[in-house]
């Protein structure tokens, strides 16, 4: 389970050449980055207003949604989920940053 | 690296019985869901405004605060990244999917 | 110009019988609370992106589109864009609420 | 009432030489535009989150905060609420562009 953002990530970096018929994500490439924006706001809204209604399936559904635009959004400007997780190890003292320095490398 | 996230929701579910002004999680958790969902809009719109800049050290720390308040709301609602990550790993037929499951039972 | 709020309003009121295929506002309603808002969310963050690009046109054109989806969901909660206007003129000790009470009663 | 927004408008621009410390706009001016559309998207989530919780009180309170900040938005960008106001005349066909185009001349 831990590394479903990373293989998400490997997806998303793939499909950066793709066809943009040829999905979702290669349609918002092209598009660029407003469109993905765009779709980073309405999901937060969308989250705001799932967590409202108490809906714990809409919840993680609207959220998953907002993680992966997020992780679209990344991938379009170069950077991916590691940058984020080690910037929220590094905020809070967690244990991956010696990791991701030796990777670095 | 890969199980920043879940460290994470370990110290979310800890700050959950600390005094409101111990820390800025427990302080959130008192005020109540409008306050962290407050958040999640916030950073939404920061890290839409950073990714305009094109500046990458901004986009990462903007995410990280948006992808944070995110956990701080799942926690408060009872759910984790893990339920996320698993509906993210269903979508794009990813694995991790049976690790959770067998977890689950 | 100063009453094309209101103009607005009553267009709105209008059609809140109408058939939701006879037009965009009828399709709203029919949709509902949810779809409404989540366009105010949308149009908030595209007026938020036309501002980072300073583009006049832009910002003109998001803004309607942001005013316009509040004024479908006060009218859709059975409010208008007077009581708006009214409580703008309270805060900042604008005249007009004397008519506004005049009205009322 | 109809000239709320015109009101407004002009306190709006009166207090763009104002001190910072003079008052809440002149400080949000001070600040500049990131700081005026990180409030336009707060306000944005707020208006939805009182919509869901059906408070017509908080609805009519969250949007008269929503729409203030587009107006110190438009200000700060050289623009006003006639700009928006004519854009929606347009769109629905309402009586009012006449007036602006005479004043425009």
């Amino acid at each position: 389970m831990n590394d479903i953002l990373q293989q998400l990530a490997r997806v998303l970096e793939e499909r950066k050449g793709a066809d943009p018929d040829s999905s979702y994500v290669a349609k918002l490439y092209a598009k660029g980055l407003d469109a993905i924006l765009k779709k980073v706001g309405e999901e937060a809204t969308e989250t705001v207003m799932a967590a409202k209604d108490g809906n714990k399936e809409q919840i993680i559904y609207e959220t998953a949604d907002l993680w992966f635009h997020t992780l679209v959004m990344l991938a379009q400007q170069g950077l991916g989920p590691d940058d984020v997780l080690a910037e929220l190890a590094r905020r809070f003292g967690l244990s991956g940053l010696e990791e991701k320095a030796n990777r670095d490398k």
